[in-house]
Parts: structure tokens; sequence; C-alpha cells
């Protein structure tokens, strides 16, 4: 779960990095970084925090490059540490490159010892840093065969944006599972970004999707596009429109909001109840609770209200601050659920807990029954390519039945949206999508690797 | 436009009040600080930025005194300076004393010239600091005859939480203008707040409001009350349901979220319109246009996103960065509104700019007609206590016909709800609140004084 | 102990406030602050820490007036609180003020408890608030006659430089007790001074001392000396050439350097000693070493390192980190010390803890004797005039024969200068020092006020 | 020129490190850092700044690891980047390693222009990394072998302190070129140091000098020293005790204060002056002043004011500024020098430009004549083992004779120690010290390699 971003000018890139990372910040919390070309070097900014704790006037100022990237990371693979956080840099054969990175590879850690066994050394406990070592690796002059090289050898999902002095290059894996969408500007400006968000945000307007398997590089010839021959058929993560974009995304020609609005219109057919108000739980559950409302036409009300500006604390909790941190963060509207029966519409169910913390606190409030409805179908797999589920032991869904769940979780009635109807949804017939948290089927297979 | 915050507990507050004011952040980004009384004296941190930036474990972990309080400030009276943020303080006759204060006095230039020549010196350009200052000038051990004398000489609104060694206190205007509701939890802490939500996330029950006129003061004692002899009438401020509270505030009796869903419907029979879709301006307008959809039956869209993470940022913008800093705030969902006749719901209109920048995005994202609805009436006067309404000259709707001011905004249609609505809306008969931004009626004359 | 800085120029003075309160650096670590006019307005920034933790290329640039005052603080009166930071700031009769202040006042809390009965209110616990709030309070347009009436009221130690929108002001009590200097610069700058070091570093002139009871306006109109009518003979404190200001400082006729050589080839004479080596407890202890050794013949060297990179550390110590930090500031030299009989020179014996320390170091370092000579004469009375003394029941030559000192303090031998030999050094005849904490002769008597 | 230190103890040895990392700091003000191994792991914190400003309370308190290394730098090879930051981090073959480096190593670029043909990339663009990089290739349970194949590589100067999770580990190159020292607590904490001014701060005592080409391994089975075959007769770098090293500092036998004094009274021998007062560059050549002074009874006076607060700032300077920095950093005392003949004793003439310039302001200050006396031989060959010499094209004496440097200069006379002088104040009669930037004699050839 991160957000990346490129962008190609001929006028400094620094502020409209700033701008665009602010608009992926909803990708990753923990820390942000920017690298520009400048003066023919590579210059770097990174931290812990977000874009606009780490990014003041001072230190925005002395990034004026024409060519830069970006990132806002929630860490996955590797812990929370600051020799983790991106864009990662390197220099190899008098060259200077920056890449930053979205997914998981599965075979990290085989490349990595195999690596270390050849006499490597690497400096962040990252997957992304093995991509960028074997680009320097392979790198001798020709950047896209180097890439191409590094690509037959990753197994997984990976969006990634990469610098050199001169030159942006965008790519993306053979199933496109992470998304990653190319946009231009009226001054010809070119963005890569992973979201269309920043695309918008910069008043450019959105070319198209990077296609799995493309190669895109950026220089002074122009754009040219390139493919690792061994493209595979689509297989985009569904959970990006069912939790983790923007409901402004339109991802590999699926929109975010209508995307969730369908789900809860096919939810309410699939698994309806008998209530008085459908609440949501805010933000992604919204446009669903919008649909299952409409469809079923009983009345959509808020119910629990999000506070706005709750960043990220470093406060180290007690138990006591721990429960004023959640509640903090949402709380029920006592005078919108009292004394109602309630269809509450969430996104999905990982480990069931804060379901559970949420439904005890609506019941305090005074609601008489909560109905909870989920707009994705159980999650019972462990995600290999770069959403932060656990592992099958800590999925709740993995581990119980739908009735075991909804005692533990404390539900009047609990039901999921099936696999088919989550897959309707996206308007799109065809099965380019990876559902493997829901299904099982992995395209590239994490266990014979 | 401020938050304002008191603990009296046997235990360490600081934390507590790092939470609370957190869940009042909206109430004021600009600055923020904590006082509390520890050992004898008192302790103070604040600063310029949000609660989140300017406290940390370290400087937090100083204020660990069993009482305290905290405030959050967008700047009304006096500049944006380092020397006006508060809790104030001040020293006199052995004591210690700081402040708090939420609202505005009319009399705050007299009072401040009179003290002048009577050869005082001010160090904030703030009235809060007229207020500290006379209870300090009064106080000769009895400090609830000091609050009543001072409040024989400041007109306007004020709702304060006073802090001394030993005693917190809170006191409110004769007219209760601005809000200031009292919590107590199981363990036995008494807490003052502008609106309940700090007081839920603490775990307490809201006790009741502190009354116009009233003086409730906690110490060892237990909690007292005392009252301003000359209290009149309540005239409590409209705006806070209609824009400035949070949705799940109850501020004396009446409930933001149901009052703004109410004047949705209300407006939906007063003012109705034949389109396709109900979108919302986040945050506020939400559930006015969930009432206004449910009422008229037009389906509820979200149609614009909001940005969960954009706090005040420190980067100077140029006109160019400046475009990018608004769509990043607000971004319209192209997929929603396209081709769609539009019916907007927001909460007030000041001066229009802002109106007129989103109706036309709004149109760029492809609307073919978008139809203003306002769920509050036309402001036509300024407000003189505390909430940051300009001049009547900057008040478009001071100075045009509704007709106007449609086509200086470029909506279809524009409308807004009556004055009577409103009241309506708040379930209370009697007229008990401040309605003078719309109406004139000012409770505590701003000419004469 | 506290140093001030005011420049009147035609071009902004931010950066050469930085830099001469940089040099002023020694007179208190602190806090620091600056103001400036600039626009018709007062801006001040100001916080804990040296001149080079609290100034950056960002905050510095918005203090971009032409006229402007610092102040460095080591706290003396009031406590080592933020609010208690200078220079301190006042709003009154539609006039900014901002004062900076070094010394002490004796009749200060007389003052304060008076005006506070009169109903002021304080907002820092120091003495310099009562200052700049008389001026206030008698400003009516003329600021020299509020300044007189000021004069007229405090009694005690004071050297201030005053801020106006329009005008810098500087007066120093009626005995000169702390320093003040004035210098012009080739451009027309005129600077006021605790030193003369910030005026060199500028590339300007040291003009003259101001005079006792002097008060001296610049502006538009140029430079206007006053004069308050009580004025006295001097008094200057005779600590400052002792250990206080810098060795090129040259304070109301007396230079540093040459005095404390001075003092020390007299006390050469008046307490020789049979020893291999003359060795200076740096930095003040130096020069006088010097003297001491070319005085006897007796060779001089450098018998302990001072770490030049050591400020004030957060660091809170354990007790054996406490003894790491010691010995980080100050360490023995073994190679010069070992086997040799030692002359430690130092300026003065306040409570005996650091010479006993230091002499356990040098013994251990391996030191067959050591004798102390110390270049004042003993500290047996306070000062309430702004050198942080200790109250005489911690004063170990107030409560001990100098054998019994020589004896607490663990050295061979023990002399200090006399008083005579110590005036003798200033080159000056007349008895224009304040001597009290070796006389007890205080120019203003602390008791009877 | 950097320094290192490493702490291995059965207690947390952050304290410790913040403490003995900032009586190197004379070594390196431009970045520091500390790495320790704690639970299993490495925990690293390091920035740009000196240590009192990189470390704080909270960010220490996070390193409490029982073996620990620290760095401070003063840029050499690399430039001025955070990345260049130390001590570095690498993970191999499922360790984690952490390395502080002091030197320079002459075939840098080779070796890693070799690895990167290999495939390798590096992320800093300092020699340093190659250390590390190669003992992590080489690494395969056996440390000191790996240690070992890697100083049959590295050609230059280099001490090394490495950290294991279990291990800490100090090696130096054949020639000893840049100083490493070993000490020993009474609760036995062993520490390596650039010098031994944090053993005496920690309360440890020094036992030996790390040998050339030594690899000194402690864990729990106890202290294991090893030698790299090829070791060399010593070649210790002269320089520190020329200037670099602090004054109670004794590496390989040579005491610096003893030296530079001697250095002092052999110049004065050698080039004696008729003069009024010997005056002494401060900080490294008061030493020698002090010396020069007594051989030859002339007086020794401080006639520089060094302000011992100014560590680096980051206000960007115009050139009306810099001079104020200058001036900020050394004050000439007037009263000192004024219509005097003076000797002016420093250590080394690299550019001339310092020197030029200070005697400029010593004779604007009042100097009648102003002889200037080197306490090292001409500098005539760049440093290629990590002292910051410049190239020789910019070396004064490089390209000028004596005579010519002394009018550049603007001395009234100018000489400089014999190279057989410096020798004799070492008091070693082997020729154990290199002197290559005074003779030409590189032990390591920087050219054939």
């Amino acid at each position: 779960m991160c957000g990346i971003l490129g962008i190609y000018s001929n006028k400094p890139v620094n502020k409209k990095l700033f701008f665009g990372l602010s608009s992926l910040q909803h990708r990753g919390q923990e820390s942000c970084g920017i690298t520009v070309s400048k003066d023919d070097s590579l210059k770097r900014v990174k931290g812990m925090g977000m874009v606009s704790e780490v990014f003041k006037e001072d230190n925005l100022s002395c990034l004026d490059g024409n060519i830069g990237i970006g990132h806002v990371r929630y860490s996955t693979d590797g812990g929370s540490y600051d020799y983790n956080t991106q864009p990662l840099m390197g220099f190899s054969k008098g060259e200077e490159l920056s890449l930053a990175h979205n997914g998981d590879l599965i075979n990290h850690q085989i490349l990595r010892t195999r690596l270390e066994e050849e006499g490597m050394m690497f400096q962040t406990s990252i997957d992304s840093e093995v991509i960028l070592f074997l680009i320097a690796r392979y790198y001798n002059g020709d950047i896209v065969e180097a890439i191409k090289k590094t690509m037959s050898l990753i197994k997984g999902a990976y969006s990634v944006v990469l610098l050199l002095e001169d030159k942006l290059i965008a790519f993306r894996d053979n199933y496109g599972i992470r998304p990653l969408v190319m946009g231009e500007s009226d001054e010809g400006d070119i963005i890569f970004s992973s979201e269309n968000a920043p695309i918008e945000i910069m008043g450019a307007k959105v070319k198209r999707d990077i296609l799995p398997g493309e190669i895109v590089v950026v220089d002074e010839s122009g754009i040219n596009s390139y493919f690792y021959e061994n493209t595979q058929k689509p297989k985009h993560c569904i959970f990006e429109y069912v939790y983790f974009s923007r409901d402004d995304a339109t991802l590999d020609k699926v929109n975010s909001y209508n995307f969730r609005r369908r789900c809860g219109e096919i939810l309410s057919r699939e698994a309806p109840c008998d209530v008085d108000l459908v609440v949501a739980v805010p933000d992604s559950g919204i446009p669903s609770a919008i649909g299952y409302a409409q469809e079923t036409n009983i009345p959509f009300a808020e119910g629990l209200v999000k506070n706005r500006y709750v960043g990220r604390t470093f406060i180290k909790p007690t138990q006591e601050e721990r429960e004023m941190a959640v509640k903090l963060k949402l709380n029920p509207l006592r005078h919108v659920v009292e004394g109602k029966r309630i269809a509450l519409i969430d996104d999905s169910i990982v480990r069931g807990t804060t379901s559970r913390n949420l439904i005890k606190r609506i019941r305090e409030a005074g609601a008489k029954e909560v109905h909870l409805r989920i707009t994705s179908p159980p999650v019972i797999n462990q995600c290999y390519y770069g959403i932060d589920t656990p592992s099958r032991m800590n999925l709740i869904a993995a581990n119980h039945t739908i009735e075991e769940m909804r005692e533990l979780i404390g539900a009047d009635s609990l039901a999921f949206i099936s696999i088919d109807g989550m897959q309707r949804a996206t308007l799109i017939r065809d099965d380019r999508f990876c559902k493997a948290c829901f299904d099982g089927n992995y395209p590239v297979d994490p266990i014979r690797i």
C-alpha cells in the first residue's frame, strides 16, 4: 500500500510533486520522499511522516529540478524504519538512479539471498531495493534492456517510477496488479501516478493506464513505449476499488465511486434487511451505503462522525489513551442511531476486531439492532501483492463460518456480497481482476516460487 | 471561531487534553496550547499549527498536572501572530492564572483604550487578554467576585475556561452565544468543552450545558455554580448548527446533525428543483443533502471528493500552485456528475467566491445544470460574536439580489432556506437563537456600545 | 547576566542582529530573541536555546525591518520558562513597544505588588516586564518623559534598549552598573550593545559608553541625548572585567584583557608560590595566568582542555552521565600536569564546588601540588544587580576562613587578590566601580527599599 | 577528517556514545550518527549537524543497546549529502552490519568501478561504503576472514569500527595512518576511539593503540586480536599532532600538546624574530606560541578572541554577512596588539587566504609588525589519506617561494619549522610518521594504484 508519482517537465516540479503526493496521501501516511534531477545529479529529501510534515518551504525549494519522482508509504514489506523510506537511490557506473515502487515481490527473499550469496549487500529491508539493485546491475547504457532483464527475474506486483538524470521511466508488472496511470498537461508535462487525482490536481489530463508489462520512457527524444515480451492477461487488484483508492479514481477502466455504489446496490438485493437506517463506515463505505439505501428505499444517514484532522500521532498511548485515539477517529452519532435498527455498510472484514469495537459503540449509542453488510466477499487468503492483509491464521473469515463471525463481531446479522456480484459491479465481463484474497486464484503462485 | 477545553481530575490530564483538543480541531487549526497546574505553578506549551504538530511526546509529558485547560484557535480578533496564541497566562498578587476564550467582545477596543489610559499595557492584540486582565485586576482572593465584576464590564460573546493553581472555572456570557458543555466521568473528572465530542472521547458523559451567565467553579470543595445577576434570555448562535460544530454536537439542546438534515428537508419543500442528483458540499452540507434527497426522492450522491489528509500547509503558493491547493481539497467526481442535473447543497454563502469556483469546476466535470441550494438564509450582516464573517461590504447577499447572486455565482438556480424554516429545524419554538447575521437582531448592540 | 543589542539603520538589520547576538552569546545561552520594526508594526521571534538554534534562514528572513533589538538571556530573575524570554513586547495607546533589559531591579517585588494592587497583571515573572509596563503606562506621546518617570521608580541595575515603531532608544541606570556601548558605522547605522564586540563585528566603530542616567533616542530627527536628573557618580560592576565580558571588551574605559592580565601580575606579587607551572582555568583565567607567569618567570602552560563545541544539551543526565558532561567541558592535560607543582589561576570562587572538583581531577591527572590563586577577592556578599551569585548562605567565602576554604577545596594553598589590588588593575584611581560582592558597599541599598 | 567511536558494554551505551562523540566533535561538525545493537537488530539515528543538534532525549533513548558505534563527519570524500552520513548500515546473509570509518581510500574509484561492473550498486558516494560492501560480500560466518580479504583489496588510510549484532570490531590500515585507541573501564566496558578523550570522559583508561594492520574483535568470548599478514612499518599521520587532534590526545605514543609546545620552541630557535609579543592563532597555535614565547623570553599574549559559541550556521550570507561571520569567529584584541610588533604563531598554511585576512585585521587593530611563524613545514603535496587539503594547484607553498608567500600574505616576515625540527618535536627518533604533505613520501603510492 503505497503511492508513486513521477513528472517530466521543462519547469521545476517540486511544488507539483508536493501537491500531487498530498492527493495520494491516503495510500500511505508513514513516510514520504521526493527525488529530482537537477544540474546533472539527483537530489532527494525523505522522512517519516505525512507530506505536509516532511516537506516545508525550505527543503522543498532545494528540489527545484525539472524531472522528479515521489513516494508515500504505508509499510508492507520491511519494518517501519527510516532506512526503508523511498524513493531509493543508487549510484552505478557513473549514473545516478532513484526509484519509487508500489507493490510486493513474492520472490523477494529468494532474490535477496541469491544476490547476497553472490556478494551483494543491501541497505534496506524492502523488496524495492532488489528491483533498483537489479536495474543498476544490468544497466550498461540501455535502461530498457536493464529493466527487461530485471522484469524477467522479479515476480509479483510492481508499479514503478524510475528517475535517471535525464529520463523518467514508468513500468508495471505483467499482470498490471497495482495501478499506474499516465497523464499529460497542455504544457507538455508527462505525469505517471498511482491514481488520476494528482494528474487532475495539476490541471493535466489522464491519457491512459500503463499496460501490464509496459515500460514507458520519457526523455528529450519524447515518449517511447516498450513491452516485456512475456505479457499476461491483466489481473488488476480488485481491492483497489473495494477499499484502497480514492472515490474519484478511475483505474484500468473501472471507476471506484461507481463500483462502490453498485456494490451497495447489488448487496442490497443479495442480502436485504429490515432496518430503519442505512449507515456507512466512512469513508469508503459511503458510496456503497448510498447505493444500498437508494435501492431499498431505506433512509441513508451519517451515523458515524469521522474526524477530518486526525493524522498519525506520535504519542505513545496507554490502554486508556488508545481508546481515546479510537474514539477520536470515529464517533457514533447518538441522535441518529438511538432507538434505530441499523444496516451498517463496511467495505471489508479482515481481523474483525474493528467491526466488533464499532458495533459495540453503536449499540452503546442506542441502536436497537445492527446488521452488518460487507461490500466485498469474505477475505480468506493473504495478499502477496501489496495489500497489508495478515496471514490466514488471523483472517477471521478463513477460520470461521459466517454465523460464527456474526457472533464474534456482535452483529444482529451479517452478510457479504458474492464474488460474482462484486465482479458485476465492475461492469466488465471479462475476468481481468485479481481476487485472490477472496477466491485463492493467485495470478503469480506465491508457493511454487 | 475557537475551541476551549478544561479538565479537573486527580490524575494527569495532559493526554486527555491532547485527544480532546484534537477532537475540537475543526474549530481552529491555526494555533493551539495547553496549560496545566502542577506543583503549585502553571506550565504552558503553545504554538502555531495543529494539535498533532505542536504537541509531541516530550513536551506533552512535561504537562503532567491534574488540572488543565486547552485552546485551538482560528484567528478572528487579532492577527495571526505567535503572541496571540492561547491559553493566555498572567501573574497577579501571588496567583497564577491561565485562560482560554471562545467568542468576541464587542467593546474590546473601548475597554482596552480605557485600561491603557489608566496605565495598563497589553502583550497581545486579542480581546481575551482584556478578560484575563480584568479578572486579575479584580481578584482579591474571591475569584467568583472577580469574574462577576469582569462580566459587568465586558460585552459580547464569551465562553471561557480559567485555570488557577487549585481551581478550574468555566463561565459563559449572559446570552450564552458561544457553546459550553459540562461533562463528568465515572472516576469523577469534570470536563468543560466547546462541544460534547471531547467529553465522549474521554469516556465521560455530558451532564448539561453551562447556562448563560453561569460561573462554575471546580476545586477540592466540589462543584459550585454561581450566576451573574443580569442574566438574559438565551441567544445561542445558530451558525454553530449551520456550519461550525461537528455533526455529533448537541449544544443547548439542539443536535447539529438532525438540524442539518431537517434544514435539507425544509429547504427541499421551500425550494424544490427538477434534478437528477443531490450533491453535498462536504462536510457540513452532507446531512442537509441527505435530507433534501430523501424528502424529494431524488438520488443523493457524493459528487465531490474531500481530501482527508489536507491540513494547513506552509508552502507559499504561486497562482498555479494555489489552484492545485484548491483542487487538492475538493475534487469533483466526473463519473458521478457527468451529464447530470445537480442540486448542490451548501451550508452558506458568504463572499460567493468559493461557490463560483466550485460550480465552475463541477460544470467542467460535465454537469449539465447546477442548482445551488443553501441551508441558511442570506448572510447580510457581519457577526460581532466570534464567527469570522467579513464586513457587510464584502457579503455578497448584503449587496445583491438573489438573481444577481445567481448570475455572479454561475448557478442555474439559487435558493436559500427561510429564516422561519431554519428556526423550525431547531425543533425549538422559543426564539432563543442569535440570528443576527441573517436578520440583524443583535442581542448586544454593536453600535451603541 | 544577559546581553542586549539594538540597531537603527536604513537597511534590514536581521542578519546584523543575528551575528551581533552571536558575539554576545557568552552573556547568556538559555534563550534569545529579536524584535524588528517593519511596515508600522513590530515583529518578534524568540525561543529557548542559543542564537544559532533559535534563528534559521526562514524565521530570520521574516525579521527584515530596519530598526531592531535583540537579547540573549542567562536566567537571573525569574525561572527558566518560555514566557520569560526577551525581548518583551507590549501594546499601549496605539503604540507597540519592545524592550530588552540587562540587569536586576532590587525593588522589583515592591513595584510589582503595588502595581498588582492597582489592578495590573503580569505575564512573565521577570523584572524587565515592570520596566516595560511603567514606560507603557507613562507614555503619552513623549517617550523620554515616560522613561524618566519610570527611572524615578525603578531601583537597581538596568541597561535597556527599547524599540518603538520609528525609534530606537537606549538608557542606563544612574550608576551605570551594567555596561552599554554605542557605535556608529560609516553608513550611519547606530548600534547599542552590552559590549563592543557586536559593533566591531558589523564593521562599525565604538563611539562611546552610554553614561549613567543617560537616555539616547535615535529616530528620523537624528540622535538625541537626555539625562535623568538624579544622576550619580558611576558604580560600574567590576565583575564584568573579572569574569563576565569577553577579553576584547572595553567597557567604561577599562579593557577586560588588560585588567585580567594585570590582576595576574598583581596577584603574583601579593601571593607568590613556588611551583613548576602556571595553569589557567579557561577562558577568563587565561590572561591572568599569563600575567602571573610572566611576572614570576614560571612557565605558563595549558593544563586544561576546553571543549569548544559544547553548548547546552537537553539530555537529562544520571549521576554517571553528569560526570561525563563535566569532563566533556574541561579535561586536564595529563602530559602537562603530571609530576608538576601547579599554580592554578581562576577568576573567582563562589560556592567552591567547581574548584574542588577541578583540583581533584588535576591531582588524579598526576599533579604533585595545586596552589589555587584567585584574581578577585573573596565573594562574601550576594549581587542584587544581575550577576547570578547565590545568597550569602551558599557563598563559601562568606562562611569560612581562607584556611577552611583551602581545606574544603583541597588545594595546597589558596590566595585571593586584594580589593585594592583589583582596583589598581583597572588603572583608574577613582573609585567608580561597584565591588559590593567583595566589600558590601551597595550603591543602591537592597535592604532599605 | 572524521571521528569514530565504539563501545562494548553490558549496559546501554547511548549516553556514553553521546558524550564521547561530543568530545570528538572537533574532528567533524557536518554530520553525525550512532548505531546500536538491541534485541538482535541494529538501530541507527544519524543526521546533518553537530552531536547536540542531531541527538535529543527522545531519539537517544531509542538507542539503548549495549553495543554501539558512532561517527562525526567533516566531509572529505563524497559531498555534503544526507546519504553520505555515517555509520553506514547493511544487510547481508541474515546479518546486519554497521560501520564507521575515518580515513580515505586511494583506490576507492577503481574498486567502485570494478564492483559496479560486476553488478553492484552503491547508495552513497563515499569510499566507506566500499569497505562495508566488501566485508558483507566476503562474510560467511567468519568476520575476521571477511575483514582480512577486504584489507587485501583496499589501499589507503582507514581506521574502522564495525558493529555486528553481537560483536564490536575495530581495525586499522597497515600503516596505521589514522589513529585508533583502545580503552577499558573498571566495569569491563571496551572502547575504541579516534582519540583518548572519549575514553577519559567515560571514566575509563586508555589501554593501548590499535596496531597497524590489527583487527580486534570483542564479543561474549572476550577480546581477540588478529593481524592482517602484510603489516608494514607504521606511518602515522603527523598532521594529527600539528593541527587535527585535541591538545589532550596521545596517539601512537606522541602527545599533541607537548608536540605543539616543542614545535614552538624549536621554531623559535630556527626562526627567531625581534618582536614585542608572541600571539597564537587559537586553538591549536596556543601551545606552540607558549613554547615560542618561553624559549625566547618574549611575552606571550592572547591577541585574538575566539568565540566559543560559534557552531555551524545555516544562514546563507551575503558578502557583508560573510565578513561578519569571519569576525565573529576570531576578533583581534586591539588593546593587546596596538602599537606592538607581533610574532603570530599558526599551525599551518594551506591556501594562505585565512592568514592574509587575519594579518590584515591584526594590522587594522594597530599592530606595527606581524611576523608569521608556522609550526609545520610548507604544505606542498595533497593528502590522499583523509586530511582535507586541496590539490597542489591551490596549495600556496606548492606554487610560490617563501618570499612570494610572505608578500601575498602580507606578513613582515614568514618562516616555517623544518621537517627535521618537526620530527624532533615528536621525541621519537624512528621515522614512523607519514609526512607526505610536506615531503612527498607517500607510504601508499597514490599514482601507481
